[in-house]
This record gives structure tokens, C-alpha cells and sequence, in this order.
């Protein structure tokens, strides 16, 4: 039975259920307009931890514990851990993976990622390949920043278009067949993005980089299913940042798709307040990820959203492409997540 | 529909059909055993690109270009790339997918990436996700060399557990419903491995590091399926090299399980012959990849091999992660796939 929908989408006939989900975050993001709605608070970059590396992979651990935990499942319970992060050789993952002990596939799609492996375990769990997956990810300011710009004792001036690294996490826990069944949140669709690239060669304008590809994305997204902003009450972007997110406008408009601003949500700009000086906004794979599990998804199961397309976005480069004077591709990801009344209510 | 088969096994009960391959190789391997297998040898390290990392992107693009060519499939018709390899933030599937223009998902397994590619688009494939899938990677000696190890220029000592990163790669195409009926050979069964670490540090033993993680998840396939090594012509491993391979069967002695050692094939151990001085064989996500798609897929559609276990390993590790002082986690993904008549002998 065929279940592709148009060039790049799939409709997810079962709709796998979101069963819970943890978030975990730092200091800043915590002073942050949603500071409040976060599951766990770390109390320093360094989660009592030995290293920033080792900090970052805590915080995805115990998203992905508290998930479980809040959902009265365990580790052996659970079939697939499908997770990646902004780390080389992702990190982050592979040793939380170590960890948790559950069979893992790594992913990378940089700060894709949370669509990704939503996207993935939604047609897995669908299709009957497993009863309960976790789809996570993570990012730290203070790793991401020494990987990919500078060290962090530099203290180098920021520019106008930068985003900052969230020092976050989420976890999801879907389920598929009788579980999925009490879920008040379903995944319906998954849209999987192309590699776009309009030429953007600076890596401090990442929004610029990744607009073309969520355009692209949600473009295909309507067409596929024949849908429009109307059918949706937000249209969530993963970290476009504020110019980003202006120039998605843009593009959306110059390919004749009707755009209602007020639905456009970008997690990026989100995240933290003006007055919190991150320039264009949040970035990270984490950043997504913790606001959709710490006020997207709570929203969605509460009725208050009724359906959400959640699309985060990747800046698909390496500080080598960039060395050898590559421009930086972008791609995006979307899932459907539609409120249900779960079981008790039915 | 439940398609579990006990802990981490799926059965693929339409059996997705390998509809197509092709591999591409450096000049050493080249001149090892399986030489004349490979459908494309380049020039040179470069070939015909500007950099290593160029060479290397540019080959795993030309395999997938290939291996549609082969099957007389265009870009267009593919609606899934599922694509990773071992450089930072996988650039080589990144930019592959930004010039084939196929919706990508992005993985990251170190070497084990094939196998991993080959479970995801299986299960995808036999859920109805897609009809057409590029499961590829892709590794080169040169960028590998550089990016983990050291500056090649400074031409250090290697020691005698070390492996020679493999210039190659390998692209399968795999198709469901009445395309996979044509095809010679298909997918029946996926294990997800799961991240194990028995504490190895030394990052010039990579064999070492995965030979755990390779006896986990055979044994967890055995266990799952009720076979044994009685009912695959071969148990291939990635690259586990001849060290690698040694501990694997200690360590299925250790677990109870009866091993035919005559039935282990080992990837690494068998791409380049003794005297090409590459230490304990070869390795990289190119190395299983391109021995797949050059010598065994041909064999199995031939019915030279009736059945076998695809398992490919990787090492969980990073630089960082290895000067910071953690030991190396490792994970293997199995797949197995059969010989089949095909539609027009059917």
C-alpha cells in the first residue's frame, strides 16, 4: 500500500501518537519569555559535568529520561532512539545512545534534526516497524560556538545576523497502535526536504542560508496535500532568526503562496527576548526542539493549537566547506501534528 | 500491522528489491583483490576536483548517477536519498544531495552507514514510504586521514592495528511493490544495533572498539530470527579489519554462539591483499559499501549466494571525544537480504 502523497510527502494513516516529551535548558534560555515551560533548568553550562561536550550529551540523556519518566515507560520499553546533533560525529547522540541502551540510528541534519527524526520515526512507527520511539536532540552554546566559530575565551564581536546557539534539549516519545490511541497529539503528514542552496556564503547569516530550503519545503508541503496557511494555526520554523524569517516571507510570496504572517512561528525568534541581546535570535538543533516540547506540543495536546506543521531547518555546511570557499546548503523538514481526543475522551 | 521480530529485528515481509548498485573505487583498491569489480576507478585522489573533500562528494555523486544509469531510473524518479559518511557534519551526502536535488535524509553511523541506510530504506520501502531509494556513502583515504588522525604531510608511523581508510563508494537502489518484483535480490530482515563500549581507547584500534557492538548485534539477529550462522552463505562484517575480526569470534564464542568462520567475511579484512601494506585492512563507510555493490550484491543476484547478513560497523567516536578521554563506543546494523528469481523467471 503506497503511502507517498505527491513528490515528497507521505501520509502517516495511523497517525503515530505523540505519547510525551521532556525539554531541558540553560540559564539564558530559562530568562527567556518562555523560561517557564521548560522541564529541567540546568544550573550552570556545565551540568555537573567534566566538559561542555559532556554537559551537552547529559542534557540530551535526561531529556530522553525524563521523557520516559513522565510517561511511565523505561528504556528497554522503547525500540528506537532516533537522534543527532550539531556535534562532529555527533556526539551528543552516540554516547547518550551508549547510555540509554536503546537501538539507536544517528542522524544528521544539523538543525533539522528534531524534524528529521520525527519525521522518520513517524513513518516507522506507522508503519508498524516499532511501538514506541524516541526522537530527540540537543545543542550547547558553548560546544557549538568552539566547533564552528571561534573559541570561546576570544570573545569576538557579534554580527548584526548571527543567531545564539540554545543550550537545550527535547525528546519525544511516539507510539504506534494502541498507545498511539491515548495520545492527544497525532503526527499526519511528513514532508522530506531537498538540498537547496541560493549561494549564501556567510556562516554568520545562517537564516539566509536555510530560507530558501523551508520555502522549497513548505511550498511542496501545500501542494502535496493540497493544504494552505488556512488549514494550519501555526506554521513553526526551527531557527531562521529574524531575517531569515523575513526572507522566507519573501520567497514564499515570490512563489505565489498566500502568507499569513501572524502564523508564521519561528522558533528562533522565539526563544528569547529582545532585551537579551542575540541579535537575529536563537539557533541549534536544541532550539526547536526544546520549544516544541516545552510550549508547542503541551499547546497542541491541550486543544489550544489544533494542527501545527513543524518544520525545523539545517545549514547543511562544515567549517572546512566553508575554508574552501563552498557556499552553505540548507534543508528542511516538516511533520503535520494534529490535536486528538485520546482515548478517554472518545 | 506489527512487523517486529523480537527486540531489534524487523521483518521487510514485501521485500524490498535491490533494483540496482554500482561502486566506485580509488587506485589502491584497485589493485587489491576485487580490483576489477569496481564499475568506476578514479584517476587519481583528486578526481578532476579541487580538493579531497571535493574528490570525495564527487564520488559518491557519481555512484548514485550510476547506479540510476544502470537501472535507467533519472534523479526524478527517486524520491528518497538516505545518505551519510565520516567527514564533519557529513558534507559528502550534503552537497551529493544539493547537486542530485532527491529529498535527503541525512545519517550519520561512522562506518556502519550503509547498513544503516540499507534498514531505514528498507523498512521505508516495505511500509509504502516510497517506491525509490538511494541508500549510499562514501569514504576517502585523504580527507579521512586528515580529519581524524593528522596532516598527511607529516606521513607518521602507522601502527600494526591501524587501518587504511578506503577511497570509495557504493550506491544501492531500492524499490517496492511491483518494481521489487523484478528484482534479483531483497531485503528481509533489519536489526538496529544498539551502542556498546567496553572501555577501548585507542583510537588506532578501531577493530577492537566494534567487534563488541558486532557480536551484540549478531547475536541479537540470531536471537531474534532463530538462525544461526547455518542459514547465511556469508556473515559480513564492514571493517572490522583482522584484528577486529579475531575478537568478533571470541567474542560469539563467549556469547554461545557457534561460529563458522569460514562463513565471516569480513570487508576490510578482504578489500586489499597482504601485500599492500595496509596493517590490519581496510576501513571507512566507502570500504563495505563499495565491496557490496562490486562484489557481493552481483553475487547474490547471480544466486551465487543465496542468502547473507550485511553488517556493517562503526566507531562512535570523535577527536574531541577521544582527547577529552572517553573511550570509543561502537554499533552495527544488520541487514539481510536474499537471492531472488526475479519477475521474468518467476
Amino acid at each position: 500500500m503506497s503511502r507517498r502523497l505527491g513528490k515528497q510527502t507521505v501520509a502517516l494513516a495511523g497517525g503515530p501518537g505523540v505519547l510525551g516529551w521532556a525539554s531541558v535548558a540553560g540559564r539564558k534560555e530559562h530568562d527567556g519569555p518562555y523560561g517557564d515551560k521548560f522541564d529541567r533548568v540546568i544550573a550552570d553550562e556545565m551540568d555537573g559535568q567534566d566538559s561542555f561536550e559532556a554537559a551537552e550529551r547529559h542534557m540530551l540523556e535526561s531529556a530522553v529520561r525524563l521523557c520516559l519518566l513522565k510517561t511511565g515507560k523505561k528504556t528497554e520499553d522503547v525500540q528506537l532512539f532516533l537522534s543527532g546533533d550539531l556535534l562532529n560525529q555527533i556526539i551528543s547522540a552516540g554516547f547518550a545512545a551508549r547510555a540509554l541502551g536503546i537501538p539507536f540510528y544517528g542522524l544528521y541534519g544539523a538543525c533539522s534534526t528534531m524534524s528529521e527524526s520525527l519525521s522518520l520515526g513517524g513513518m516507522l512507527a506507522d508503519g508498524g516497524f516499532a511501538d514506541l520511539i524516541v526522537c530527540a536532540t540537543c545543542s550547547h552554546f558553548c560546544t557549538a560556538e568552539r566547533q564552528y566559530r571561534a573559541p570561546l575565551e576570544l570573545g569576538n564581536q557579534r554580527t548584526p545576523t548571527q543567531q545564539w546557539t540554545v543550550t537545550g534539549a527535547g525528546a519525544v516519545l511516539l507510539g504506534a497502535g494502541a498507545a498511539a490511541a491515548r495520545a492527544k497529539a497525532a503526527l499526519t503528514h511528513a514532508t522530506c526536504g531537498r538540498v537547496l542552496d541560493l549561494g549564501v556564503t556567510d556562516a554568520n547569516n545562517m537564516g539566509a542560508a536555510m530560507a530558501p530550503a523551508a520555502a522549497d519545503t513548505l511550498a511542496a508541503h501545500f501542494h502535496d496535500t493540497d493544504r494552505s496557511f488556512e488549514d494550519y494555526d501555526l506554521v513553526v520554523t526551527g531557527d531562521l532568526g529574524r531575517h531569515g524569517r523575513d526572507l522566507l516571507i519573501e520567497l514564499l510570496k515570490e512563489k505565489g503562496v498566500f502568507v499569513r504572517e501572524e502564523k508564521l512561528f519561528d522558533c528562533g525568534c522565539e526563544i528569547f527576548s529582545a532585551r537579551q541581546d542575540t541579535h537575529a535570535g536563537g539557533s541549534g538543533c536544541g532550539c526547536s526542539a526544546s520549544m516544541l516540547c516545552a510550549h508547542l506540543l503541551p499547546e497542541v495536546c491541550a486543544g489550544h493549537l489544533q494542527r501545527i506543521l513543524f518544520m525545523a531547518t539545517g545549514a547543511l555546511l562544515s567549517p572546512t566547506s566553508s575554508m574552501q570557499g563552498e557556499s552553505i546548503p540548507g534543508v528542511a523538514h516538516a511533520v503535520a501534528i494534529e490535536h486528538r481526543q485520546g482515548e478517554e475522551n472518545a
